[in-house]
């Protein structure tokens, strides 16, 4: 059986990731592909313990290299125990968010050094990278817009779009760089139109598969 | 105020290292020096709550890149929120073990990559390296003798003395290796030899200090 391949979903708040995460599912299944889905922060038991210990309160201030370090442990842990035996079960693998949103939030969004996130990046998976990252792109004020629609953003401040603004930047500066890895797809048009273009990446990568 | 030195000690179970600190301890504050002590794993309560998730009893099993990090992260709050404040309020700070030993029992112990820790040690800590490591050192056999007398194990198996026989050299490589940083005292010697060493050692660092 051969391994399956290994494709994450990114973009900001309010683009669409799960309804499109659903509809890759469900597109491939119908073309007899085993899908398995997985998100980030998680993936495992211990994955989430990790993440829980940085979103209790406490009165200690944690330091942003024991959290970055914590993000990549329950990477590793997620990758061992979930994402490659499904892989290596011949499954293919959709995970919501992975390493390219450590990039574009914290350093991109918040200023944290690329290069000591790339590094960890090598150390965690440079055996692993995923095969295909979707970017499913939008303006920030159209992402902001659609999860205050559901009621996910208390107000949308400014300082608010201007975060968003630059993680998306940084989203459209990596899919340059990495033109063979990233697909975007424009999410600021009609949700069956989003879904065509989707379908039509999907059916390039079927065929990547098949050669 | 002059910013306090970082002192680390390592070596075996069974060489003495509590003993010895304490004496180094108590030797450097009858001199005027305000010391610090503490201890990995652990000296904050998230460094000690991210190595208790590596204690508990779990059904799913611990990657060792996820385990590395995980240590990894709990060194970097130490370091953040106890090392480093407490150096910069001048006092020196003795610390029983840091990276070294994770290099000694994990690497040379154990057999995980060296490089890899080397890398997770340049990113947690290329700012602050020990100023000096006391290496206590001792053969397998004597080490482990102590530590049985004192019930700290079971019983003696030659396995284990393999084992601590590899971690054993891995520090005297890693001392061959850094002859600046390191400083190695017989520590298979009756006590009050060991500690006549240690004040020889200790009184070259106030001295350097002074210069």
């Amino acid at each position: 059986m051969s391994h399956g391949k290994f494709i994450t979903f990114e973009g900001i708040e309010g683009v669409g990731k799960t309804t499109n995460i659903d509809f890759a599912k469900a597109w491939l299944e119908d073309r007899g592909i085993t899908c398995h889905l997985t998100r980030e922060p998680g993936g495992t038991p211990l994955a989430e313990e990790i993440r829980q210990l940085l979103l209790v309160h406490r009165d200690e201030k944690v330091s942003p290299l024991c959290e970055m370090l914590l993000f990549f442990a329950s990477r590793a842990q997620h990758l061992a125990e979930r994402i490659k035996p499904a892989l290596d079960r011949g499954e293919w693998v959709i995970c919501s968010r992975f390493t390219d949103a450590t990039m574009a939030y914290q350093c991109y969004g918040r200023g944290m050094d690329l290069q000591m996130v790339q590094q960890l990046a090598q150390i965690t998976h440079a055996d692993l990278m995923p095969d295909t990252t979707i970017l499913l792109d939008a303006p920030a004020e159209v992402g902001m817009q659609r999860a205050w629609d559901r009621g996910e953003t208390d107000r949308i401040e400014q300082e608010k779009i201007d975060f968003f603004q630059r993680v998306r930047e940084g989203y459209l500066k990596m899919a340059q760089q990495e033109p063979n890895r990233y697909q975007t797809v424009n999410a600021d048009q009609p949700l069956l139109d989003v879904q065509i273009d989707l379908a039509k990446t999907l059916e390039s990568l079927i065929q990547e598969h098949l050669i």
